[in-house]
């Protein structure tokens, strides 16, 4: 299992802002781009490292140009012409479209994955061993996806149905359908049944079936994606004119529709960091004192619980709350109850509203 | 009542850490140097303003040596020689008995009122009738404190037990005795009989009397003060000889056993900001959303109450949070239920036993 799987190429989209994440996440600097773990490694380089295994350096990036040199910088060992800047964000599709297409010039048997540069994985082996079983689906000419095994009925990501196991492979089974993002008392009939799982929009498909599904549903995309690929310079006049679309909906859903899609359920932890809150919970500690993300040596804490991320380079003193997160940066300081993790969007909104852009 | 009182000088001792109202406060500019109201003036300029009314230029005040060039800058005007540096802290008689003894050469007649620089007064013209009936009943010949009427069971305060009623006087009454900080059921039993109110610190009294009276109880002291104002240049030497002593101890509990002090009840509100707790109490509004110290336009608060300090530049966002305290500078941030006000003392305790002496 050391060696990496031959043919097999992982594109990270690196997009998103991670508002809920703010003051950390920036417009300008992504969650993507921070270390949030406390790992010593950034998400985006985790997520590298944890792909590398499996693909050596068939790595491709696909980030705004905002953050090209961010990603660059963190990733110095990428060969050229692997990192791929889009002038103006067109959501997944066109992005990984684009990927797909480069990927298919280079090698046309080419089975690609597409992994998110923001999300956290416990257990890199299972990982592994679920992406190489993902790929050997792949390779028969089906999308595969890794699903999610729902911790709770979560009424933030979409789901995936699964039907009747594939013939020949350990565990991976017919997609019956994407479903979108359900309220409370679906999300919890979603979880009894055990047949669903969360949409973590992790795909494994060869290019050039991604792209051939692409050309049926979506023919402008694929053309304009394989057109760019074919001569990088039409770059900056094609993008523009692709459709903003997710590749749930431009590719995942309608495949399903059509029995092309599989699912191989994740044998590992996983979280997309989506709040405070959820990073609370990855993180070590916090029953007795607060959780630090960073310098220990800057906090000091009475009675307290929670998280305390001392970014700034200031002491940061709590005392006598529980579960609160406290987030001290150079330009901003977030003091948030744990149970209003959801607000920080709120918080975002209001700087804009304000034209406090600086410090969005 | 707009004439200053002939020859009734001011002595303002500007002194004490204010650990409890730290970050804002520090060893290096403790909260006399601060506007703790928003009212544009410190609280040293505050309380200068308040006695300007009462003693003209007549106003000497006494700071530790790290802090006289701040004090000079806060109060431009004051006249030569009128800034007692003391060359190391020896608590509050020996700085008083020094501004007496320079009151006593340059007006042997003169009355002085001592008055701590770094407290609140609600009231200016009930405060100034108080000194007013103070300074009268000094002339007489007694050490005349301003007793604070309890408005609560206070543990943190001294307190005046008063007695019977001064003739001639509006409401002047002997002092029985000067007590120490009760515990909780003493001071229930102090606040229930009504003749007992809050040691301020407030006394008024002749200069000469004064160091009569230290004279006897203290005769080192008195003999030092006064060797002192007949030849300033011996301050250095003279100053380290001197008892590290209070005001209280040294002479208002002596005086007051031999029937030397009386007590003018206060007509005013008082506070002497102790900590973060009194400090709201001070300011306007927190009832819907968190009272501001600073510049509200960089606080951005949901469904919060307490008080937010944006003492940084930063902005500060504060959501989902009831009665917090929370101070941002440049160096520091505290987070603090305002219940646990007085634990902030244990936090700055905590920064020397960690070293982190840059921030006390």
């Amino acid at each position: 299992m050391t060696e990496s799987i031959e043919g097999f190429w992982a594109v990270v989209p690196a997009g998103g802002a991670g508002t809920r994440l703010w003051p950390l996440s920036r417009r300008s600097a992504p969650k993507f781009l921070h270390d949030l773990t406390g790992s010593g490694r950034t998400l985006l380089q985790a997520t590298a490292d944890r792909l590398t295994p499996l693909v050596g350096d068939r790595l491709v990036v696909v980030t705004g140009v905002a953050h090209a040199a961010a990603v660059a910088d963190q990733l110095p060992g990428m060969p050229a012409g692997r990192l791929i800047a889009e002038p103006s964000p067109r959501d997944s599709m066109p992005a990984i479209a684009l990927a797909a297409a480069f990927v298919e010039r280079w090698n046309p048997e080419a089975v690609l994955g597409s992994f998110a540069a923001d999300q956290v994985v416990g257990d890199d082996a299972a990982f592994h061993a679920c992406v190489r079983e993902a790929v050997a689906v792949a390779r028969t000419g089906l999308v595969v996806t890794i699903g999610i095994t729902p911790t709770y009925a979560a009424t933030g990501f979409g789901y995936i149905r699964s039907g009747s196991a594939l013939d020949g492979f350990g565990s991976a089974r017919a997609v019956v359908e994407f479903v979108e993002k359900p309220d409370a008392a679906r999300a919890a009939e979603y979880l009894a049944t055990g047949a669903f799982s969360w949409n973590a929009g992790i795909f494994v498909v060869r290019a050039s079936v991604l792209l051939d599904l692409l050309a049926a549903y979506h023919p402008d995309l694929a053309a304009g994606a394989r057109a760019i690929a074919a001569d990088p310079a039409r770059l900056g006049e094609v993008w523009p004119t692709l459709t903003k679309i997710a590749i749930d909906h431009a590719v995942a859903e309608p495949a399903a529709a059509h029995g092309r899609v599989a699912v191989v359920p994740a044998r590992f932890g996983w979280d997309d960091v989506g709040d405070f809150a959820s990073l609370s919970a990855l993180l070590p500690g916090g029953t007795e004192r607060p959780q630090v993300l960073g310098d220990r040596s800057l906090v000091v804490d009475r009675d307290s619980t929670g998280l305390v991320v001392p970014g700034g380079g200031r002491v940061v003193a709590v005392v006598g709350l529980e579960d609160v997160i406290v987030v001290d940066t150079p330009d901003a300081v977030l003091v948030l109850a744990k149970d209003r993790a959801q607000d920080v969007k709120a918080v975002v909104d209001d700087l804009a509203a304000r034209g406090l852009d600086a410090v969005r």
